[in-house]
């Protein structure tokens, strides 16, 4: 039997999850063993010869959670791409162009972070949002203020979520307004630098909970200079990079004219590529890019609801999953509105469908959108629990031995929310898109992230 | 000055409404006079001359209701097509064909609501759900059977929901299962008249809060026979009618290949067209059938979260709107999972993006999509509020006099929402932009339907 003295506490409950790509698992009445250091020790399915001693001596021992039956225990979420000083501008804007979205809202709100008061209240918000939609990992760009940044790094830790912390760079005066520019690429190297090292140092921070990621903002606001210098503290440290990819058609080009290939190029050329770096949106890829992105094991911050606004297309996101890319999924705040990752993981399978069918009545429906385009809700559900957990080489997203205990539980039938459970109709996989489709802040009843109880 | 004693109580808010389609009023501090019947007997801004007064009147004797400054007085949502019996289906099934969905789940769920006490718990809940997203009227399918479709009548009553509710009629047996078909056009008739005459005599409906819809499920459930009889109950009660209209492709072409004609013709010609007659989803409409909508001015149910699933294809919401058709929004439940209509202004906007950015990263950018069909937040607030009142020729929608007072209070910021209002950033038009995109049920303050307060 297993060293009791190792485990902290043990639940009991009915988890949903998806060790495969495209199914699920739904394990009635498992045990979970979580250690003292808030990772998973062991599973036990009901069947295992040691059940229900175990059961017995963690409810002697008062450290069994028991989950009502018609609640769910499910991974927390993971959100790649999430930008955090966007948060107040959340559900606003979006029927501007993404250049006049950025120039004229989104630069002057970010360069407000230079205020760490101001920071100080929307950073505590946001994380306790995303927390509470049941985000346990988050992947957040911050402003290019190196101070407000290690504040928000310290609001996740005080929070409690797993979070991903990038201090933005950009420098091309070209591109980025006078006011919200790194000074040279000396100042902004030295200032990420140090930013890297602060956030490991935190106070609280020793498991690492936190971890900063070097977040150059796009190729067209960052000089090479600045990229390749960049890359060299990605490559030093062995740390985690953000960036955003082929978003746009504008944002391709740019590429192409400045360098003559693509972004996933410059950004592997320039050393910011490794198995943890998180290229946001990636919807106009090209098969080099594609190869180059699985061999260095990078992965991709699917944003559908943003893309539908913003992205002037559709992500190929069943062609790229049928090529073993790794996608996880991103709220985009502020690109788009919802904290939510569960809606993402329904805008996800909407926007596929929608490829799928086409939307212009005027053609013949044989003429109309790309046939097997679609992505499942399990897919979704993958790509927002075990893809995320891929992308950021993260041991999060399943109930396996070895991986963080970081998980939620979704409470159905409640007064107010919209997502409602009939036993008598409701298969396994009923419930789990039902989740996916219908739940809401009020349904995430419970959220541990690393075997700690933060709501 | 107005005769005090006409007025029951008085609301002070800042109220949004669209008076005039693609534009919102942001009324400040305005005080809305509701009488002895719960429609509104006058609106005063603070600017007019007697406001002072009145305010001083209404507070003394008790009867002011203030909304506390930052909380917003919006008239209540319309949704055009919910399906009440579907609401154990919503969120689930919806990666099958409509057909399949129709057969295999649908219309096996339908036929348990000749069960009495299974179709008093969903309505109950599905009701109160509807108006906890703030939704004060609601047009509902429900099924075949006369007295479960009177209980959902009387179950709206009792939850004080202005409805509009209509028994499922569906004969043809080549489209229809055995077991869920009616037995015969006569019976099917006179089981309808009684219906009506039933809702019209409700215990506590003497006001009409609650109407009888004829309702046809659509062109291929029904015989020509069937049609034309319920065509002429619409028309010797002057009844409204909802039905299903060029939902898809297979529905368009049935009607051609079965009358040679449009369905929106077959529906005209059957005489059950008129000016409070409901088409959900009008996706595959061609120039004539436009014209025929207008010429009767009948209207729209828009379901386009629905249309991304079923319709295989995008409503051209910006011709049609331009074309001056009545157009409000539709649920769907539960061919789309959500019960809010919030949620369906947003997809009515998304949906639009789309089709006007296009999904095929393959094409170059000047080939995706078509250019000028996006319609704008407040076009689709437009439609969840005045646009179905006109759909339903009912005076809900608008904070004018003579229309009923049916009203919601959206508060932001509340401890476990999505909705956050920076009053320093944030315009009127922001501030309605985030309503749409980001209010819940937690949102969703207090509900008055008809004047009388139901949350």
């Amino acid at each position: 039997m297993i060293d009791i003295t190792m485990i902290k506490f043990a639940v009991l409950a009915d988890c949903f999850h998806c060790p495969v790509k495209g199914e699920f698992e739904f394990n009635i009445d498992w045990l979970l063993l979580i250690d003292h250091q808030g990772d998973i020790a062991a599973t036990y399915p009901p069947q295992h010869p040691e059940y229900a001693d175990l059961l017995a001596i963690f409810k002697r021992n008062n450290c069994l959670q028991v989950i009502p039956k018609g609640e769910y225990l499910l991974p927390g979420l993971v959100d790649l791409h999430c930008h955090a000083p966007q948060w107040p501008q959340a559900g606003k804007g979006l029927d501007l162009p993404l250049y006049d979205w950025l120039q004229n809202y989104t630069f002057p709100l970010e360069n407000r972070y230079s205020d760490n008061d101001f920071a100080a209240n929307v950073y505590q918000d946001v994380t306790k949002t995303l927390l509470a939609n049941g985000t346990t990992s988050a992947v957040y760009f911050a402003s290019i203020h190196r101070q407000s940044t290690e504040l928000l790094a310290q609001t996740c830790l005080n929070v409690g979520q797993r979070a991903f912390v990038g201090k933005v760079n950009m420098d091309n005066s070209d591109q980025c307004p006078a006011y919200y520019c790194e000074p040279s690429v000396t100042a902004a190297i030295d200032d990420t630098e140090l930013f890297v090292n602060n956030v490991f140092e935190l106070a609280g921070n020793q498991s690492r909970l936190v971890h900063p990621v070097i977040t150059p903002r796009f190729v067209p606001s960052c000089t090479s200079e600045l990229l390749q210098q960049l890359g060299g503290l990605v490559q030093r440290y062995d740390l985690h990079m953000q960036t955003h990819c082929s978003e746009s058609d504008w944002a391709r080009d740019y590429s192409i004219q400045h360098y003559g290939v693509s972004d996933v190029t410059i950004y592997a050329d320039m050393g910011l590529l490794n198995n943890k770096s998180i290229l946001a949106h990636s919807i106009f890829l090209n098969q080099a890019d594609i190869e180059k992105i699985n061999q260095f094991k990078a992965g991709i911050g699917h944003c559908p609801l943003s893309n539908m606004y913003f992205a002037n297309a559709a992500m190929p996101a069943r062609e790229l999953l049928d090529h073993g890319v790794q996608i996880g999924l991103g709220s985009d705040i502020a690109g788009a509105p919802s904290p939510s990752i569960f809606r993402a993981s329904f805008d996800a399978v909407s926007h596929s469908r929608v490829r799928e069918e086409g939307v212009d009545i005027y053609l013949p429906a044989s003429k109309r959108g790309t046939a097997n385009a679609r992505i499942s809700f399990v897919e979704a559900f993958w790509m927002a629990t075990v893809g995320g957990g891929q992308v950021l080489d993260a041991k999060v997203g399943l109930f396996e031995q070895g991986y963080h205990f970081d998980a939620i539980v979704i409470k159905a039938n409640s007064a107010i929310g919209n997502l409602r459970i009939w036993p008598q109709f409701d298969s396994a996989k009923d419930i789990l898109e039902k989740i996916i489709t219908l739940a809401q802040p009020e349904n995430v009843a419970k959220v541990w992230v690393q075997g700690k109880a933060v709501i």
